[in-house]
């Protein structure tokens, strides 16, 4: 082991996800890899720091001022899907069942880890439903600090007057009976809808 | 998603145990760092690639010509442990139990990923043992590609008239009999040794 060798180690153990022994075996592979590689790599992180910005409008992440989303004109632009973070978005559109906009929170409110309302894009967007949006679908995860941020959201937004909606909850598709989780299945008994 | 991220997150993809979702994260996590962390994070890849070499006599990491073991002359300069990676040398440092030298293969004898002798440091360790050693303790994996180079290292060294040792198999210390597997159990009856 050499110093600059447990440095990357070290460094590589601050991202998410990397542990001390996925840390070493990546700095090995890129000990290992050819200088291009590892140029690639540097580089996409380079360009990400460097070319990617969150939209002026809906902070979904672009290289220019506002996100192709945001300027596709063919788009409903009176609903609003609010999300968590900027990754939320894509399976959201692989659906090919949502044409509104997004509007992108930066996380969720979190007390345990200091995260408040003040630290989402809260007052951005309370700006654009002023402007003029008839339905906001709130889409955050559906964990405690997901839930809660609906929460302080739709006390937020139903006195503007427009339509608050939460994504419906209950078994996935293609899941059996037997296997769903009790919370799960109980929001399915209450969610229940005539067929 | 814009093309600078998804570009990361297809170099990222490349690294190993790093799987598409956990590349989306890490992704995230480098744009919202500050560019202070996300700097030292490529400079440390950039000095790895940059400054590690292999050692010129036992092939372990080093920013120097030869590393630090091969250098220390308090150690025994007759004993060599054989290993496949860089980093199998630290365990065995860690042990205290060791005094000798190392001999780095950087990989072990794998044929169904083209693996060959050929690709691994084995003329430089016979070189080495030419030039004066007693004693070869062969620590290559317990798999069946660090078993194969086992086998095929000492065929070539025993000749040489010097000893061809392997690390001992058997049970490890705190295991419960009831949970040990039947390969290693085997080990253990065939290796047993009186008390």
């Amino acid at each position: 082991m050499t110093a600059s060798f447990n440095k990357l180690v070290s460094e590589l153990e601050t991202l998410p996800g990397i542990g001390p022994k996925l840390a070493v075996r990546i700095a090995y592979y890129i000990f290992r890899s050819p200088k291009e590689t590892v140029f690639n790599l540097t580089q996409a992180i380079i360009d990400v720091k460097e070319k990617v910005k969150p939209c002026s409008i809906c902070f979904n992440l672009t290289e220019d001022d506002i996100c192709d989303i945001c300027k596709d004109q063919s788009r409903d632009r009176f609903l609003i899907c609010v999300v968590e973070e900027p990754k939320d978005v894509l399976p959201i559109e692989n659906t090919h069942s949502y044409n509104g906009l997004y509007h992108i929170l930066m996380g969720a409110i979190a007390p345990l880890s200091g995260i408040g309302p003040k630290d989402l894009t809260i007052e951005p967007l309370l700006k654009r439903v002023r402007e003029g949006v008839k339905e906001v679908i709130i889409a955050t995860d559906l964990n405690v600090e997901g839930e809660t941020t609906a929460i302080y959201l739709s006390k937020l937004l139903k006195p503007l007057g427009i339509k608050v909606t939460r994504l419906a909850q209950g078994l996935p598709t293609g899941s059996e009976i037997e296997y769903a989780d009790e919370f799960t299945l109980k929001e399915s008994i209450i969610g229940r809808k005539p067929i």
